[in-house]
């Protein structure tokens, strides 16, 4: 039977992975680590790393957290539940290389209880791709890792997070997506997966270990290539898309801000650096209006 | 009588002396105007200036638009007219020097008009400053012109639009005001402020008119200061929390993004370059730490 318990517990043992891989990868900063503890009840682990050869700045976080269910809360799910627990395992990455991605990565496991009796917990999640330049290559075998992730599972769950993702990392008033998008998944359980809790679990690990090599063969493919202080400018710019989607859309950083969560951990996600510029226009032909026309929805990597 | 043309000409007016103004403190950028159109009616004329000696990038816009009201804007409203007219000029000014603030103004006027012959119309705006390092002679002065120019219309306005500004300009989740506030009004219109239309008015463009003498006035005083490259990363960091409050927080922002408004008009609000540094803390007694000191509800800057 899995138990809040054990998946807090497998989900504090990818952090410690990934973290241990991170370093090895971007082979000279290290994480340093907060640990902290929330007045309601729980707490985390916070790992900032930055300014690596690499990683320019970046956090994997823990945190388990349980107690009473905020009103604001309770009116939004449509739920009388009082008692909730909420364990997961965040990660953004800004690299300083333009040529390597920003990357993103949630587990996460949600679970209320009450009078109703009724059974309301869930697995949700994802990992997405923000390449500052598009790289088709490094984007099929992206998508391709994570479907292979999907299909060991269950064979829609691949399609069915791809657009889930699509639909969710887009940035409305721009029309173009975060990224490429990745997978993104909520609400997970028996009923809406027809797998059991255990192998729902086993997927939510799988997703959590997928970040690691993936995003490890990313930075080996690019980390070598030169750069000029245009694509840096460039980087600069799309962060700016990043943190614009982070702050007016994300479903995430909005419940951190209005529950009073712990703030520097929830706006890690933030970049080092980002640039505005008015009125921008790429040029035709150039690597930067490439980019612009591959951040659509619908695009299929894996075909 | 007042009529909506008037008031359309006379903000355009106000901008025109913004931008000359504007430019003369500079001593050597332009704006760079671009007139738009709006589908459902009306338009606007976007200026923008960049890489000046004193203003790195900011923007002094005027629109008129009208047309049929959207029906999330009539619900949120709660009324059921079918017609809008509005106009206003708005600023944002990022100066390249960190001892000289970011400034802030709107004036604005909204009407609405259908079958239920009510008299829904009224002014707002406001002006607020947000320096990177709070200078409280400066600050002093800055509030009290605001409220000398309150004063010549209602004793009780400068008090009033004050706590506004204090309230309004508030970052929540930093627990911190954006700068040092200034004053913010909204629905004014005879019944809120025992004035006669016209006297509104004379109050709306007064506020304009009180814009230009007062930032370059503070221009002046610290043009000529000399930096550090620490002091320019700490503005970076303060712009940061400007994208912050300007994104999740602000109504106008919020209000333009959800009803597609002309984007590049929306975000010139957003400054050139913004860094986020990960949980920094202010070195006692710094002046950095005056100025975090300074951002704070209920300062009284005028006794």
């Amino acid at each position: 039977m899995i138990t809040k318990e054990k998946i807090a517990d497998a989900y504090q043992l990818i952090q410690d992975e990934i973290c241990t891989g991170l370093e090895l990868a971007d082979g000279s900063a290290k994480f340093q680590e907060e640990l902290w503890q929330r007045d309601g009840g729980g707490g985390g682990r916070t790992r900032i790393i930055q300014g690596g050869s690499v990683i320019e700045k970046g956090g994997v976080n823990f945190s388990a957290v349980y107690g009473k269910l905020p009103e604001n809360i309770k009116k939004a799910f449509g739920v009388s539940e009082d008692d909730f627990f909420a364990t997961g395992v965040s990660i953004v990455i800004h690299p300083n290389h333009p040529w390597i991605p920003i990357i993103h990565m949630n587990i996460r496991y949600f679970e209320m209880n009450g009078e109703s009796g009724k059974e309301l917990r869930w697995f949700g999640g994802g990992i997405d791709l923000t390449p500052h330049y598009v790289i088709e290559e490094d984007a099929r075998f992206f998508h391709t890792e994570l479907k292979n992730t999907c299909d060991r599972f269950q064979a829609e769950f691949y399609a069915k997070f791809k657009k889930w993702a699509d639909d969710y990392f887009y940035i409305k008033h721009r029309e173009e997506t975060r990224g490429i998008g990745g997978i993104f998944y909520d609400r997970l359980n028996p009923a809406s997966t027809g797998l059991e809790w255990e192998s729902i679990f086993e997927f939510s690990k799988a997703v959590g270990r997928t970040f690691l090599p993936v995003y490890t063969e990313i930075i080996l493919r690019n980390r070598n290539k030169s750069f000029t202080e245009e694509q840096k400018l460039w980087q600069f710019q799309r962060r700016s898309r990043y943190v614009e989607f982070n702050l007016v859309y994300d479903a995430g950083t909005k419940f951190g801000l209005e529950t009073n969560g712990r703030i520097e951990s929830i706006l890690m996600s933030m970049p080092p650096q980002a640039n505005w510029v008015y009125d921008y226009s790429a040029p035709y032909g150039s690597e930067e209006e490439k980019t612009l026309k591959l951040l659509k929805k619908e695009i299929n990597w894996v075909s």
